[in-house]
């Protein structure tokens, strides 16, 4: 007879390496709300090896696991059920090396991209993915979720940061895949596939990331336009700008809420017209600018800016984008609400604004929204309240804004991912041929689905 | 009993979609050899929905295909033996859409490169994918191959341009995976393990691609500088300039033919250390030849720059692009040669240029080699005439230049593709886990390698 499988982690991990009891109990898979884990069991191994040995045993054993990082997921990918293990990357940390040859860094997956960040910029270098969770959120999280956030515009989400991988897979084949060279192209995209999967074909255990120059330019303005298609044709031209690092659009459900707070963030008067948060940043910070004014005179001229305010220091720039990152007022105003990270056409976004508000209305009869996004990369963001029962009605208001948004050919997660929350969604916004090759890629990898076995599919 | 598969293909596609005799063997798989495909069929489907009948068919037949695009690649991944039949996009050639909103283009897989790069600009609009070879190269073609070109630097290589695909499977199964949007994070990056597998886990039938702005500004300068140091430190302040679209490097033994030929392409003298073209294209051409010529002149100020020409007019632009692009003076002076497609990191190329040159020196007694590349994206080519049987021997010049590149984790194509050719040195360039999951994913999609069957392993 086999021993218990927790006598049996226990051999390969040791004493440090296998939690359980109230070490479990007090942690949980969800960021705001409290979902310990329920299987019971946190296997925690130090290095590839460990995990190769643990992924072993659990296939030996018809042993499901689910995989952590920082578990700052808002999609549910880090649930764990009863009969579930989890494998906590949290003891392989090490930002092992920041090479300015590149430029790039070698990192373990449950280094935080906050601990990444902090050891590029020591070097002059910089990990333009940022996200507000930077610093629980993990190098291993970002890449199993494609991780986006506010500087896609400029630099890619998580996959086109992403030079080499190591995972692995269900049965504990180590798959190294620890690419340096931005051209490779000695067969299939591994490092591709593996990112964005959530943790479904395999665990993600080292990176190879690219960075570039830390910009020594950050110009910020934040204006207010007219209506949609001032914002379309702000949006063109500031696309001609190769240092455009961000464009925020705020939309007046969102902007009216701010600026109406007693937070003191109201840049310029609350109009009809949404209000955008534009960044260049850059490696010349007097042409920089001069192209950024340029930008804003021209735009200005041809009658698409209503209101601008443009940053003159540091501490200016922090202001503004801490209107556009205002959360905690949205979360004071309007809990409960739901939160959508849609993407769509840009010119589909004015007609699917009000349909799915009257959608949403005429199904609940209440409701109030905010709305913002990162109009550049089609990703927009909405809060949806439908009054007090908001939490309880949440799979319904999902439902009718993912019906509306159907009729657009959009996503229903331009960044957070599927996970466990929005599985039941996904094949209605795939083509059938779509699942059937993710299915077929999945069984090949994880046949007996030890691997996040209720996320995405 | 079934009927021949001829008339079986002939159901599907008709009179028109279906080739034998001399139109197969009046073809090449090779675009510098005569090397027509030897099963004697070509079948031409007019649409995806005839491509997954020819594909249903041949799956239950058990019959082998090789894809078809231009046929320019030079791996061997278009060579078709006896008993496989030739499959062409070359009846799928529509650009189907132009759209200034994303901006993005939708397009058959039979359309040229170059036919969507002139509908592209015909709405000012910019596909930055480019190849020696683009009258020919297909989308299709390039997408399978993951393309690269001269301005993957700035832009990408094709998988980066790539938003949405539409593939068929071996066994016909369509998977429409045309997304539009930049951001989509819905389940596993179908289109990038599709583009650059060669053809191997399925055929390409039409696309979602990036397009960008057309640039206004289009900045060169032709350099020579003094070592390697220079050119590593160099490339450094080049990618500052977020312009920058190209940094292309060529070493003595390149540039000293160029120059000493009769076709009057000698911008500066020839020196000891190599030189570079390096280009910026942007949309600001006052401000973008500023931060040029400012990028120009601190390189020279900090000594790294011996001569500089910087280009004057479009006619010169041309006509230094025409030293970097001097693939027949080569021919004419070194022919014939072993052409290597490899990259390795930048502080590697110092000393793995000696280093395989005196390998091959000793291997073979005689060498002349001709050496170039796109330094900022690692890879560089080296052309290699080892005496009047170079050819003969092409396996085993291979095999020394690949020997001393594995010291390095180089990868042996940085572009051009496995094809055929090189599939016998992949695994030991591969991690053995790297190449268990390839096997696996391509047995998922294709149980019985009915698609592509002697390319990549």
């Amino acid at each position: 007879m086999s021993m218990p499988i927790a006598q049996a982690l226990h051999a390969i991990v040791g004493e440090i390496g296998l939690l359980s009891g109230e070490d479990v109990s007090a942690r949980s898979c969800d960021p705001f709300r409290n979902v310990p884990p329920r299987g019971g069991l946190i296997v925690r191994p130090a290095s590839t090896a460990e995990l190769s040995a643990v992924m072993a045993l659990c296939s030996a054993r018809g042993q499901a696991v689910v995989a952590h990082g920082g578990r700052t997921g808002v999609s549910g990918g880090a649930y764990a059920g009863e009969s579930e293990i989890v494998v906590s990357l949290e003891r392989m940390r090490a930002v092992l090396e920041i090479s300015p040859e590149g430029p790039l860094a070698v990192v373990e997956a449950g280094a935080s991209v906050e601990a990444l960040q902090q050891a590029a910029a020591a070097q002059g270098l910089f990990y333009p993915v940022d996200l507000g969770s930077k610093g629980s959120a993990t190098i291993g999280g970002t890449i199993a979720t494609n991780a986006g956030g506010n500087r896609v515009l400029r630099w890619g989400m998580t996959r086109q940061n992403l030079l080499g991988v190591e995972a692995v897979l269900a049965d504990g084949t180590v798959v190294s895949s620890m690419n340096r060279l931005l051209k490779n192209n000695m067969g299939y995209a591994l490092k591709d596939i593996l990112c964005g999967s959530e943790g479904t074909l395999g665990i993600i255990t080292r990176a190879v990331l690219r960075l570039v120059p830390q910009p020594s330019s950050q110009d910020v303005a934040f204006v207010s336009v007219t209506d949609h298609a001032a914002l379309v044709a702000l949006l063109a031209r500031a696309r001609r700008l190769p240092t455009l690092s961000a464009f925020e659009v705020m939309w007046p459900d969102y902007y009216d809420l701010v600026a109406a707070s007693d937070t003191g963030r109201r840049p310029v008067p609350p109009g009809t017209g949404p209000c955008v948060l534009v960044e260049s940043m850059g490696y010349h910070p007097e042409s920089d600018r001069r192209q950024f004014e340029e930008f804003l005179f021209d735009a200005g001229e041809n009658g698409l800016i209503a209101d601008a305010v443009l940053a003159e220091s540091g501490k200016q720039v922090a202001e503004l984008w801490r209107v556009r990152e205002a959360a905690e007022v949205i979360v004071r105003a309007m809990s409960p609400f739901v939160s959508f990270d849609i993407s769509l056409g840009v010119a589909d976004i004015e007609p699917f604004l009000p349909r799915v508000r009257d959608a949403l209305l005429q199904r609940f009869g209440i409701l109030r929204t905010a709305t913002f996004g990162h109009l550049g990369d089609n990703n927009i963001h909405i809060a949806a309240y439908v009054g007090p029962d908001t939490a309880a009605l949440e799979s319904e208001v999902e439902a009718v804004v993912f019906g509306v948004l159907r009729g657009y050919d959009g996503a229903i997660t331009a960044e957070h991912g599927i996970g466990q929350h929005k599985r039941v969604f996904l094949p209605a916004h795939k083509h059938t041929g779509e699942m059937e090759m993710m299915r077929r890629l999945r069984d090949a990898l994880d046949p007996d689905r030890l691997l996040n076995r209720d996320v995405l599919f």
